[in-house]
This record gives C-alpha cells, sequence and structure tokens, in this order.
C-alpha cells in the first residue's frame, strides 16, 4: 500500500474501483473533481460506468447526475456517456461523446458560469448532493486532502456531499503541495465575507482541503496521467490574431488607459490564447500577472522566461510534455502559481477589483457586437460558457477572438445576428479575428455593424452582410438596431439547408 | 440671493441658466446628474436646447453628448432630444422624445450597464469629459456639494469633468444632507480597493461630493420639482405576480434556502415591483432590507411600517405625494435611507456578496428562459438594460416578472426566441407572469421549454407555443435547445405584418 494514505482511519477504506462503484445507486448526485481535464477521478467513472451497463442489460434504469468543475476526460465524461449513464450533466463538458448524448438527447445538460456552479449547489438549489469523488496526490495524517492538478468545486463537494470517494493518485507530483489555496471562508448570504484578494498572487486560505473523515466511504489508489493534449504548432491566423491584440493593448498604453505591465491577464484555453502568449514572451512586456481559469503551455513559458510574475488559476491545461516539467519541477512553479477554487478564480468581486483583461474565443459574433459562445446554428451544445461570462462581464476591457472564416470558407464567424447569446452587447468590447480589430467601446449599434463588417468580416462574407444591413436599416421601421427577422438567420439557414453560409 | 450657496467663490459664478448655456460649445461631452426622473438639472437643459435651437437656425450644427445617471425628464433629455441636441445619449433613458430621436436613427445611443457607465468614464474609453452638469440641494462653506434626489455617477463626472456647472434648487430638502454615502475610495485597477460594505446599511463614506471649485465655471439657481409620476393603482395581474413571488419566497424559507427575514432586496421600478413591495407590506414577514437602486413608494411604506429596516439606492422614484413627504420629514427617513453612487448600488462584488433577491421587469422571455428588456421586435429600443443585469447576473435568486400579454393580447410576453438578448438562459432563474411561476434552477433547455408554456404563457397563446415546440424538436438535427430557425421569429414576423402574434 502506498505511503500516500497518512491517516490510519482512511486507510482502513482503501478498495478497488469496483468496489467502490457498488457503493453508489442509481439515481445518485455525484460531485466529481476535475477541470479542462486535470485532477479528475480516473478508475471510480469506469467501474460506475461498468455497474451501470450490467444493471442496463439486466433491464433496469440507471443514470447519475454529474457535476463537476468543468471538462473532464475520456475515462470520466466519455465513459459515463457511452453506456448512457448521465441523465443531467453540468456545469461544463467538451468530451465527444458526452456532447453527442447531449445533442440527441440522451442527457440533460445545465450550461453554467463557472462562478455559480458551487454556489447553486451550495445554496441547495439542486437538492442533496450524495458523493463527492475527488482526486488527491496524498492523504495526510489528520485526513486533510491535498489536490492534484486542479481545486475546481472540490471544495463545496467535500463539503455538502453525503459520503465521499476518494482516488489517491501516485501519478501526480507531491510537490504540487503547497500550490493550492484553498480559502474556507466563502459562506452562503447572510453571512458572506468580503474576498481578501487585491493582488493576483495573495494567498488566503490552506493548501489542503479539510474534509470529515467519517463520510469517506471508499479510497481507490490510482496510478494515471491526466488527459494533456498537445497544442498545434501556432498557425498564421493565430499569429495575427495575437498580433492585434497586443498592438491594441500597446496603444491603450501609450494612451495611458493601460499601466505598462498591463492588468493580469486572463486567457481561455485553445490555439490562439496559446498565440497570444507566444506573442508576450516575445514582447518586451515585463512584471506581468495572470488572474484566470486555467493555466497552459504559454503561461510557464512566460513564468520561465520571467516575465509573468505570478499566475493565479483553479487548474491547469498542458501539453503531455509541459505536464511532465510541471510534475518535475512542481516545488518551483507552485513559487509563481497558485490554484483557487474555481468560485473565486472566476469570481466577479475579484475579477473586477483587479480589473482583468480578458480573452476568450467564440463561435460567432453577430454585427451589432452580440456572441455566441456555445450553440451551433442555435441548437447544437459544442462545450458550455464556462468561465467567459465571469470574465467578461467584469473585465477592465473584454475581448473574443477567432478566425473570421470555418469548414474551408463554408462559415463566417461574422452574422447577421447570432444564433444564441451568451454574451450581450452591453459586455463585449473587442472583436478580433484574422483580418483585424474592432474596438466596440464608446459606439452605438449602427456605429459597431459597420466596424465589426469592415475590420473583422472574411472578404467573401464583407458583400453578403453589407446587404444585410442595408437591408435591415431600410426595412426595420426602428433604426436603433436594425434588423430585417425574416433575413436574420439566413446565413445559418443556408448552411443547415446547403453547407455553406454563402448566399447565392 | 439664497443662502444655499455658502462659499464665497462658487457665489461669484452665480449666474442665469442661459449665460451657463452660452459656455457650452457644440461637440461638448456633457455628464449630467439624475436618475430615474430624481436630482437632474432642471434650468441648464432647456437653457442649452434654446442655444442649439438658435444655431441650427443660423444653419449651425449643434450637438452634444449627453451622459447621465439613467433617465432624466422631459426638462432635460425630452428638451435636448426635440431640438436634435443630442449626437450620443448613455447610459439610460426612457423619456418618449429622446427614445423617438434613437429609434429614428438620429440620436446614437449606448445601451449600458448602470455598473459599468461609471467606470468606462473613469477609464478614458470615451476621451474627455468637457462639463459636469449636477444638482445640490447647498453648497457648503468649504464648497462641497450635498447633492438632491440621487446620487447617480455625480462624483465620477465631477471628478472627470474639466468644467463644472451646479444648479442648486431650492425645492429640494436640506435635510436630505446626511442621507448619501459618497465614497472616494474606489479606483481605477490596478488600485482599485475592497469595498467594505457588508450589510446593506453600511456607510462608508462622506455625505458631500468633494469638488475642486476652480472647475466650477457656473451655479445656477433653480426652484423645480423633480418628475414625479404617481403609480397606478394595483391591478389584479400585478398583485397575481406578487403573490406568485411572495409564495415562492415563502417555500424558500420554508426549505432553509432562504433566512425567515428573506435577503436584501432589489426591485425594479413600475407598477409590479410596486404590487410586491404591497405584498410585503401585508405580509407578516419582518426586520426586511433593501440593497437596490431606486426607492419608490411601497419601499417608504416599507419603513413607516417598520418592517423595513434599511434601504441602500442611488435615487429615489417617489410618486408626487411621496415626494413631498420625503422633502418633508427627510430628516428622519435618512435614518434608514442611503443614496449612493450607481457604481457602488450597483456593484456585483456587493450584490453577490449580500446575495440580493432581485426582481425585475421584461418584454418577454423565450421558452428556454433568455430575456429581452430593451428592444421591442429586435429593433425599437424602449429604455435600456438599466441595473437589470447588474442585479440579476449576481443576484441569489433572480426573477423577472411582466403580464403574459399585452396590447390587450396582440403581443405575448412568452415567445420561441426573443427577438434581443439581455439576460441569458445562463443567468435567469425564475419568470413570472399573472398566470404562473416557472423556477427554472437546476432545468436544462428542454425542461424550461415545458415549464415556461406551462407556467407562465397565456391561454391564447399556449397551443401556438407547444406547437413551436414540438416542430422545433422534430426539425431540429440537434436536440439540446431545439429551433426552427425558419420559424423562430413567426410571433414576431406576424406582430410587425398583422398587428398580432396570434397565428391564424
Amino acid at each position: 500500500m502506498t505511503d500516500r494514505i497518512a491517516n490510519a482511519q482512511l486507510r482502513g477504506k482503501v478498495m478497488s474501483a469496483d468496489e467502490a462503484a457498488a457503493l453508489i445507486p442509481a439515481g445518485a448526485q455525484i460531485g466529481f473533481g476535475g477541470f479542462t481535464g486535470s485532477g479528475y477521478p480516473k478508475e471510480l467513472p469506469k467501474a460506475l460506468a461498468a455497474r451501470i451497463t450490467a444493471a442496463h442489460e439486466a433491464g433496469e434504469d440507471f443514470t447519475v447526475n454529474a457535476f463537476t468543475g468543468a471538462s473532464t476526460a475520456p475515462e470520466l465524461d466519455g465513459v459515463l456517456a457511452d453506456v448512457n449513464g448521465i441523465g443531467l450533466r453540468t456545469p461544463y463538458q467538451s468530451d465527444p461523446h458526452m456532447r453527442a448524448k447531449i445533442n440527441d438527447g440522451t442527457s440533460y445538460y445545465i450550461d453554467t458560469h463557472l462562478s455559480h456552479s458551487a454556489q447553486v449547489v451550495a445554496e441547495g438549489f439542486y437538492g442533496k448532493l450524495d458523493f463527492a469523488v475527488v482526486e488527491a496526490t496524498r492523504i495526510t495524517e489528520d485526513g486533510s486532502i491535498i489536490p492534484t492538478s486542479s481545486v475546481g468545486n472540490n471544495k463545496t463537494y467535500l463539503d455538502c456531499a453525503e459520503k465521499i470517494i476518494i482516488e489517491v493518485n501516485s501519478w501526480q507530483s507531491l510537490d504540487l503541495e503547497g500550490m493550492h489555496d484553498i480559502w474556507n471562508g466563502y459562506l452562503t448570504p447572510p453571512n458572506r465575507p468580503i474576498i481578501p484578494i487585491t493582488k493576483p498572487g495573495n494567498r488566503i486560505g490552506d493548501t489542503f482541503l479539510t474534509i470529515d473523515p467519517n463520510k469517506v466511504v471508499a479510497v481507490i489508489e490510482t496510478n494515471d496521467p491526466d488527459r494533456n493534449t498537445p497544442f498545434k504548432p501556432i498557425d498564421d491566423d493565430s499569429r495575427a490574431i495575437a498580433g492585434y491584440l497586443l498592438d491594441f493593448y500597446d496603444n491603450e498604453v501609450k494612451h495611458g488607459r493601460l499601466p505598462k505591465n498591463l492588468l493580469p491577464l486572463q486567457s481561455g484555453v485553445g490555439n490562439i490564447p496559446n498565440a497570444v502568449l507566444d506573442g508576450l514572451l516575445n514582447s518586451d512586456l515585463e512584471n506581468l500577472t495572470s488572474y484566470t481559469e486555467v493555466i497552459q503551455d504559454g503561461m510557464v513559458d512566460l513564468i520561465d522566461a520571467g516575465k509573468l510574475t505570478v499566475a493565479s488559476a483553479t487548474a491547469f491545461s498542458l501539453s503531455p510534455d509541459y505536464a511532465h516539467k510541471m510534475n518535475d519541477e512542481a516545488a518551483r512553479y507552485r513559487n509563481s502559481i497558485i490554484l483557487r477554487s474555481q468560485e473565486i478564480s472566476n469570481h466577479p468581486e475579484v475579477i473586477r477589483r483587479l480589473g482583468v483583461l480578458s480573452c476568450n474565443g467564440m463561435i460567432e459574433a453577430d454585427i451589432y457586437g452580440n456572441v455566441n459562445s456555445t450553440h451551433v446554428a442555435g441548437t447544437r451544445m459544442m462545450n458550455g460558457i464556462g468561465g467567459s461570462g465571469d470574465f467578461t462581464r467584469n473585465a477592465y476591457i473584454s475581448a473574443f477572438v477567432s478566425p473570421s472564416i470555418a469548414k474551408d470558407g463554408a462559415i463566417s464567424a461574422i452574422t447577421p445576428m447570432v444564433s444564441h447569446v451568451d454574451h450581450t452587447e452591453h459586455d463585449v468590447m473587442v472583436i478580433i479575428t484574422e483580418q483585424g480589430l474592432a474596438d466596440l467601446r464608446g459606439l452605438a449599434p449602427r456605429q459597431r455593424a459597420k466596424k465589426i463588417i469592415e475590420n473583422c468580416a472574411h472578404p467573401d462574407y464583407r458583400a453578403q452582410l453589407t446587404d444585410y444591413y442595408e437591408a435591415a436599416l431600410k426595412a426595420s421601421k426602428a433604426k436603433h438596431t436594425p434588423h430585417d427577422l425574416a433575413r436574420s438567420y439566413d446565413f445559418h439557414r443556408n448552411f443547415l439547408e446547403n453547407g455553406t453560409m454563402k448566399l447565392s
């Protein structure tokens, strides 16, 4: 038995994943650890999937409701979705198998602001949480849990759940201990205190999760890697988008609207944000900070280069090479990286106080600056809103980025009217594609339309966007936000019918 | 000369409104005081409108950009709109003449979250603010300003503007002094501090606005009432909606999800919110508090009845009788009423910390829980989003209220797809019409659709909403949020073409 379980009582709860899964009844509400493929339980979900399959083969109904931090991995979302094992999924996912079950109607999905996801459970709006299933790098002598590569909603799920199952994963570095900041002071109203963070680097809590050991019904020993996927090499579009954003920041500094070392950076996950980080690496900016959700490769490079003094997040999302480096050198990185609960990493209070510069991907923006982050053609869920709303609404400057076209030009990321709104015109300040940047601050809807079409739309779509705008201006009796509701979804309808947004 | 101007230097700046208006050049950016028809300047705008008219008659271009707290009155928005005097208007308005100019394309309008409206000016995103024009009940010996019936964005506009014009209005009670709480500690990032409010009644600042007297170019003496409009008697629909909301709160208390004295109440302006306040008056609830934007008649009644211990807001919106009572008895009411800057009254940090219960009106909600607060048929601006987004996103429980039909049944407040989104499906917890209440917490989109149609839609529209939902479920390849984009705006299109949302 591993020496990673120092508490005698919990050592006595060690069992196989199958034995632990047998403790979970049909209909259970389970709060799983895990955020962006980091720090999720890896063996219990597989065993649970097997149990569900056996039940289904015996003709019994068996689903569970799965709460997480954010996205997990094939070993959690994937295996449970594959066996039609998930009744309700929330607050975020990005697994292809899970997504398919959401979109074919098998599973319900509640797409939630990540800053809300803990509090709605703590407030009791979902009813009783039966189980918390979390990953630990070790269990201390007094029964506390040292988290692994994410914190997510672990604290809330451990506090609220009736029963606890812990996976102790010896793949995760013991040196992660000391990197986490677990604040136990956050309560539900009317007793909610001030969050005492005024700088991204403030530590306000413990380095461990405190639990009631009597709630632990199983401890499972594992040795499994996180789902770490490599980033693609930076392509020309991503580099162009990153360049526009950095030039924009540079201009804000020149005009005295941003400090020389900018403000704390938030960055969504993906290739464009990684290109932005690469651009920062090659700039002469210094003393940068980050208050964000996820730490990806580019931030590690910025720390190594001495350009980023501190990064606060709730999880890692690293390529396999960088994950190994993090495991090897966690003792060094924990001086400049803090992993917090996601309700703190994503909290409006802290984000607006610090004045975060947000940068997130999108599916589409419309000519008036509304952004769709979640639904293809208004109906098909991609991943979810994640933390993009928490950061965008409260950012000092909010930006959305996307290539201007997708699927070899069949899809335009700029449309007359987005098919689903996740970020309203009131919240979106800057839109960037490889074509250029539209600074929407201080512009009314008709002014935004011209700028977005001119600066951001792909040349192949500019004429038909202008056609729409001009026709809408004529057709629309009210001119504040001109629209022709008979034509506002022509792009999307043509795509659904003919496979392209190009109108012939 | 009135004894309300105790400062010698500023007494020397007294002049007529016409003389003051002559100081304002074409193209000026002006930050006016005023919020919900309270505490706005009343003479300078009229004189400025005359100046603009003279310029236009002489063939000269003359417009100004008008920033306010929120809505003002005919003597400000109305007179300037009537002479085509406003180039850009922000952050909120509700004046019929101003609205007409926005919708006919004469004036640009930037509809802004009220918590954002001060900071975007302070951050310099709009360029230089040339003038601040505010109302005072008196000017102190050292040149400080005692505000009147609103605070709004006065502090930021006075701080940022190059020149200041003060209207000293002797209609306003001198006893308002002591009611305001002006916090000078709020700065732009990276120096933004914690807002030290943990209870609605906390006072954290001064009772006066500190200004640089050298910036004052004119002081105007006035004696004019605020725009105070009577509330309509509470009708059956409003009473029914209020009843559903109070029953819902009652049930939350019973289940331990709300304290016995609820949580701080926020309430939009209008007849339904006033009916909710009346319902509270007739309930056995006690020790209520309010952290809101606007204080209306019903809250005054609750204070008088001893049921509301404290109300924090940024402005009054009272009927004429109640405005007189407030003026007469301000010395008493200032023990339980606090007027703050709107970036504090509407701040996400404080709202989420306190766990406010929000209740706001809407134009329409769709079957998936998206809410339109601003645009009729997606194009025509009504008023603006105001503070509804600040409160809704950060509320402990967010509710939207509306009668289920309007215009004698020609309009349904529940539609297949809202024509403009101000509050996304991620933010809306409860929808209430006179038909009933839909508690959307913990429901996925398809579940929400059934509940909203069943509980909230008017019987005349239930069948055609169900038809749409079922057809969309069939037509839509993806079932997460079923939509048929060819039909999603049939209700609105039929209304535009045939004057009714009823499909024949």
